[in-house]
This record gives structure tokens, sequence and C-alpha cells, in this order.
């Protein structure tokens, strides 16, 4: 097992990685407030984890409460968070309950939102099973549900008070979620660390084919990079909306399709695309750059080209962003390959260039 | 104008006190995060006041949206919270947007949620204009809304930039609402100033009379003590906890008749005197000062007994209450007249008595 530990202060937290972590009842219990947990899972991943994650618990002297959800990004929303509320207080959870999150993101955002904001607050943990809820969403503290009008619009900041990662439950994932994990994992190499990069560069087909070596490694790395930019910027004023890199179009390319069409890490491998794309045009990544990243987020099995919903219609839905900021889009462009930065103003006839050049013809 | 500053280290903000503060602008500019605010009022605020604080705004090259939910506690919920979210997105508010709560506690806690959970967390302001809200629901940063199995059960901890507490706005108060405003001011007194509350017992007369000086001086006492409770313990982990003197016994009987039946500064009017009267039973009060909280709450126009709901029932919905931990009921109770403490263990046969004395017959 190794640990990544996310210094925040008085909300620092570990992040545990490594095989078999599930059953260990002895890395959560001192993480409770009380000897009271509410596990929320999904019709999916309960049938294959939740008792092995319950009995050791109960086993030694915790009182557990299952919480079983709807699969799917479509059910992040009100009627699912409240499914959980009639759930905590129909078992009367207290104040004192530490709800677990075991699932992928859909999973750990809405139960990291429902630990936000039940009773005004109860400590969480989270026991991501995706590759993607692995290297980015169970680590940061962003909680949230979906509106019909946006992606994450109704949310919080909620830091868990512990974080295990087990690459054992990534043999049942999808292979299809198993590329969206990877479109994250892409990211932070694009972003910040040009020899991790390389090394994807030269692993993909070992990470694709589920080596646990190369998976422990990548999702290692990950948090490592993930953790230290939440440290810098918790509250995403700076720094902290590099990791947005590829998210602006991602975003744009769920809402326009309906969410839960694509999944979140397959917009975001056609979003990265398009963001090198736009980086390419502003004169900062060469022809050879784009085509690096084109091609590791084909070899991770993702989209390279956005759906064809029509400029005006990208444009529109971009201005809506959470990163819109005073009516102007904020871009996460490169600079290099590993190196992103902020840019407030991308030129409209450059964006709707890459917008042409990336979208699939209808 | 007077003003308060309750001290929360980078969360501090100011209260300010007076007459008249509603169209001033200069008062609310220093505190925008950007030229866009979002006032939420209800259907009986709203045509009263809201263009008296939208306007000056507007002249100032702000832009306002309005957004006007409908009246009453009964609409504290997912719903109303809901319709103020479609406002926001279908206007296009951002990060940078501050959410104005103009209205009562009702308002002011919906409204907060709203400003914690919106894009996970934009600045708010809060424009008290009912006695409630400006003595309590509008400092120290608690916001929420009601689920049908407990009031409050669903919010966050949200400090606002500024609040106004224009005692102008009381004049349209209905004389139930100034009264339950008042169960709030009297309680003040009661948990922390004998002085107050001697003060509050010569000059009761002239609150239920709205004399604006005797009003001003009461808000600006509450909010005083009230403030310097909050900055002690921000998260209700210690003495925070005095301030629910009379609501356990109080959300009881809210949620016992449906919330809305009752006003909450009804149910705190009976539940301070039955939290009284259990004082009394544990031997800390005497008969006479009993006496004294029933006169003072009645002569505020509030009920001194609460309905007949039947033993059981007041015991099942209080284990409902937040302030329930580990199954065990924590009271505020008396040591004596202006010095409150928690009691965690109150014995179940002293409760019974004072449930049957305090409760009126069916």
């Amino acid at each position: 097992m190794q640990t990544v530990r996310v210094a925040l202060g008085e909300r620092a937290y570990p992040i545990h990685i490594g095989s078999g972590l599930l059953g260990h009842a002895d890395l959560v219990l001192p993480h409770l407030a009380a000897r009271r947990v509410a596990i929320v899972s999904n019709t999916t991943v309960a049938p294959l984890y939740l008792d092995r994650v319950a009995a050791p618990l109960e086993a030694a002297g915790v009182r557990v409460t299952r919480v079983v959800v709807p699969d799917g990004e479509a059910h992040k929303d009100w009627p699912t968070l409240n499914l959980v509320f009639d759930a905590l207080l129909g078992a009367r959870c207290d104040r004192q309950t530490t709800l677990v999150a075991l699932g992928g993101g859909v999973v750990g955002d809405l139960t990291g939102f429902a630990a936000a904001t039940f009773m005004r607050g109860v400590p969480f943990i989270q026991i991501p099973t995706t590759l993607l809820a692995q290297v980015d969403s169970s680590v940061g503290g962003k909680t949230g549900i979906n509106h019909p009008l946006g992606k994450n619009m109704i949310g919080a900041f909620h830091q868990p008070q512990l974080v295990l990662a087990d690459v054992e439950t990534l043999n049942t994932l999808p292979p299809r979620e198993l590329a969206a994990g990877l479109a994250e994992v892409i990211k932070h190499g694009l972003i910040l660390d040009a020899r991790f990069l390389e090394w994807l560069e030269a692993n993909m087909e070992r990470l694709v084919a589920r080596d646990p070596e190369a998976l422990a490694h990548a999702v290692r790395r990950s948090v490592e990079i993930k953790a230290e930019i939440v440290a810098r910027d918790e509250r995403e004023t700076g720094d902290r909306a590099l990791l947005n890199f590829g998210h602006t179009f991602g975003h744009a390319i769920e809402a326009g399709l309906g969410f839960g069409t694509w999944l979140h890490g397959e917009a975001v491998g056609a979003g990265m695309v398009m963001a090198a794309d736009l980086s390419r045009r502003l004169g900062d990544l060469t022809d050879a750059d784009v085509e690096r990243v084109r091609g590791l987020v084909a070899r991770a099995g993702l989209p390279v080209s956005a759906p064809a919903l029509g400029s005006d219609r990208y444009l529109d839905l971009m201005s809506f962003d959470k990163k819109a900021q005073g009516g102007k889009v904020r871009f996460i462009l490169l600079k290099r390959l590993g190196n992103a930065y902020i840019h407030a103003d991308a030129s409209a006839a450059r964006l709707a260039e890459t917008l042409a050049a990336c979208a699939q013809a209808a």
C-alpha cells in the first residue's frame, strides 16, 4: 500500500492506494467520528463490493446503513440526492454519522454533496471503484449534482477524511469506463508533467490491458499531481483551474448531447484534442504536438473528435460553464506539452476554427 | 446607523442597524465581487421593498436579477430552492454574482443555501425584513431548507459578506411575526444576559408597540450576543448550542404540527417555557423564575403552552433533532436566568413531567 497525503491544513487527509484494500476496516476505523456509517453505492457496484466493505466494519461494531442508488450520470441529480437524504433520516443517522461513497465519480460527487449538506455537514470517506474516480474525482473535495441547465451547477467544497483507492476494483470496470479514466490520467501529464506524459506514451497499451503495476503507477502519479494542485488552491481561485484542461469543451459536449450520453472522460478526451488544437492556432503547440495528444487519446480508446452540434450551440453551451467570468470564456491551454496556463481571451475566430476542425461533420 | 462586527477571521462581516438603510446602495457596493447581483425575495416583501433596494443599485451600474419566491415556511423546501437555481441559471448568473436575501428567515435561509451551493458557492448579503431575521437568522451563517422528516435537515454554514438590518421594515410586519421575533430576543436575555432580560421586562410593551428606539436597542443587543457566541463557535461544536435554548421543544412542535402551522418564534416561545419548566424540575430554577419566563413570553404575545401531540410523539420528534447525539437528546437548560448550559442527559421521568405540564390538554 502506498499513501499520498493531501496537504490542506486541518482538512488534510490521506489517500491509500493498493490492492485488496476494500476489506480492511482497520484503515477506515481511525477516521470515523462514531461507530456509525452510511455507505452509499449504486446498483452496479453494490452487488460486487458493498458487503466486502460493510461486513468487516460491522464485525468491528460499526452500525452500517446501506443506501443503493441508480447507476449513471443521468442520476447525479436532485431526486437521487433526495433518496440518500430519505434513507439517512429514515435510519436516524445523525451528525456523527460518516458517509462512505463506494462507486465511481457520480456516487462520489453525490455522496460528498450529501455529506456537505446533511445536517449542515457530516464527515465522509471516498472508496472510488472506477479509474476516473481514483485518479480524479475522489481527490480535491469537489462535490455536487447536475442541473438541467448545466453540469455540477449545484455543489460544495467538502473534503473527505480518507480516500481508499483499491486498484483491484478496476478488474470489473467496463473497457469504456477504463478509457474514460485514462483521459484524466493523460490530462495530468499534459498540464504539468512531460516526463509522466512520456511514460504514458510508452505504457498506454499496458494500461489498457490493466497491468496492475502500470495502473498503480498511473493512479499514484495522477493523485500526486492533483493533490499538489489542490493543496495550492483548494477553492479554485487560481492554479486549480489548470485541472480543467479539456473540460470547457468537454462539458459543452456532455451538456449538448444530454448528460450521460458520452461519459465525462470521453468528452474530456475529445476536449483535450480540441484544446491542443486551439493552442496550436495560438502559436504555442506544433502540429506534431497536437498529433501526439491525438494519438495518445486515441490509443486510450477515447474519441478524438467532438459530435457535430454546430459552432453556435457550442459557444452557447460554453458561456454557461462555471469557468465563464464576466461573460468571457476562460480556456486552459498548453504553452507546451506538460505546461498548461489559463487563457482568458481566446479570439472568436480561432475558437470557430477549432470547432470547425474538431467537431465531426453532421 | 450602528455597526456590529462578527469576528470570524477572513469570514468576518459587518451588521449595519438603522432606519432607512434599504435604499443605500453605497452600503452594499463595497461588498460586491462584481457589478452583478440577484435579489431573492418573496411575494409579500417584494412589492414593498424590492425596488427600493434594486433601483439604487441599478442606478450605480449593477445588473440586478429579481427572483420572487412564494411566502411561508412551507416553501422552505427543495422545489422553491430549485426555482432560485432556475432563475440564476436562466439569467446566466456566474460565480461573481452576489445573492441578496431580502425578506424574513425563510428567504434568508433559502437564499443563503442557494449561495452556499450555486456553482459550489457564491457571495451573499442578508437584508432581513422581519424582527426574527434581524435578531437571529441573518447572523451566524446557518443556511438550509427543511425536509419532510425534519427542519433544516439539509443545509450549510455560509457566512454573508454583509447584513443590513433596517428597522423601518418592521413597521409593515404583522403582529404575529413581530411576536415571533421577540421570542429570540427574550432567548438572548435568558441564556446570557440577565441585565438585558430585566430591560426586556421593563420595555416589553414598548417593543410590542414598535417604539423604534426600543426595537433598535433590542436588535442591537441581540445581534451582539449572537455574534459573540458565533465568533466563539462558528460550527456549533460547543457554546453555539446555547442559542438552541427552547429550540429542541420548539422544533418538535413545528414538526409535529407540520411546518408553517406555528411560526418558528411561536414554537420557540412555548419551547422556552418548557425548557424553563424542565430546569425547575432539575432543581436549578425556582417557581418564580419560571413564572418570569412565562410572563415575559406571554407579554410578547407568544404561546406559553405546547399543542397536545402526546408525550410519545414529542419524544419521537425530539430524537430526530440535529442536536440528538448517539440517540440521546441534549437540552439547553438554565442554571439561572441569564445563564444557560448544555444538559446531555435529562431523565425520561423529568422530561415526561414537563411534557405533561406544558402541553395543552387535547
